[in-house]
């Protein structure tokens, strides 16, 4: 057992330690290069204090993902100071991680890209939690007065996937792209009544997003 | 050197079964998770005579992507005997692998996410190839009569990438969610009039994809 100067507060806090090491190992380095005695090191504690915490790194892997925070994006749902529809176009608006820097590679593509066993509980998660994401599209969808909220919810989804993916492989932000598509598939799917009648539905129309021509603008 | 029964005929197909070998392991197990010995045993050919071939494994992986056969989708953008309109359309009827199979991974995005260092030659292969995709994209929507063919190809692009990341992390094929997609986006870019003037645009309406609704279609 794992003793440090501050005795068992040291001991409580391996486990946090090491998923915050595979956070950052992982997203820098990826998963497969990422070593268990790498993650120990970085975390700072023993081998055998690491399989006290995981079975192995499958486990380690798995709550990785369970861990990593849902709210980076998924927020954007329960924001109660926008109208549905805004809020399917806020979803695009994802932060990137500095002022000169690209969004970060979305954490379940690239675990799902590198383990090949679609039965790893990696790749089950991964599975699970875009499938949620995209019923909360729906369901966004729906409030919004979509005309089949399923359908535009996946390809919401659909869009979110492709920026992450296209942004990484040009190493240029491609979000601006999936939110004009976005736009366009929202004013689509949303007929014009249902949209009239939601609250701040100008201050939704697509002008607000880059490369989308306003309604009415000359070309 | 290496001699086998054939003589120098074994010599010069050990580079292509170096190839042949990384474009199975690759594709089934990932670029990190193989390691030159096992392409070496898996190609037949001595690490001697690997590394007379290719400086290191980056080099390979460079080498595989080039050499991965770009007319599975690329060919689309030749067929003469579709339509501008139809051929941008086509490009997302992917063939799956088999009756049962979903479309393969699309070898740039898993090399992209595998790779971490952006300057990787097999990263800079990966973009030139997809910018040159999307080029071909704008070049066909420019002839399809797209109001801003650039962006059109961009997004299209886009919704390819997409497909195919969403296809590995939900294991069900996304594609014709991304053709359903791409159809809106066509029908809003491309003016009535020049849609009306481009042979066979009756064949090429959304009709054809899975869950659209047909213009005029009672909801």
């Amino acid at each position: 057992m794992e003793k440090g100067p501050q005795g068992r507060r040291r001991g409580r806090g391996a486990r946090e330690r090491i998923l915050g090491a595979s956070q950052q190992l992982f997203r820098d380095q990826g998963i497969n290069r990422t070593g268990m005695d790498q993650l120990c090191a970085a975390a700072q504690v023993s081998k055998r204090t690491a399989y006290q915490h995981f079975t192995g790194k499958d486990e380690l892997v798995a709550e990785y993902l369970r861990r990593f925070d849902p709210d980076v994006t998924g927020g954007v749902f329960d924001r109660t100071d926008l109208t549905p529809r805004e809020r399917l176009l806020a979803a695009f608006e994802v932060p990137a991680a500095g002022a000169q820097d690209i969004t970060p590679m979305c954490p379940y593509i690239a675990a799902s890209i590198e383990i090949h066993d679609p039965q790893h509980p990696a790749r089950q998660y991964a599975r699970d939690y875009k499938k949620a994401f995209a019923a909360r599209f729906a369901e966004t969808a729906r409030e919004a007065g979509a005309a089949n909220p399923e359908q535009l919810g996946e390809q919401l989804a659909l869009l979110l996937d492709g920026a992450s993916a296209r942004t990484r492989v040009l190493n240029t932000e491609s979000f601006p792209t999936a939110a004009a598509i976005a736009a366009v598939l929202i004013d689509n799917a949303i007929p014009t009544a249902a949209r009239g009648s939601v609250r701040g539905s100008i201050r939704s129309a697509p002008v607000r997003v880059a490369g989308e021509r306003q309604p009415g603008q000359a070309s």
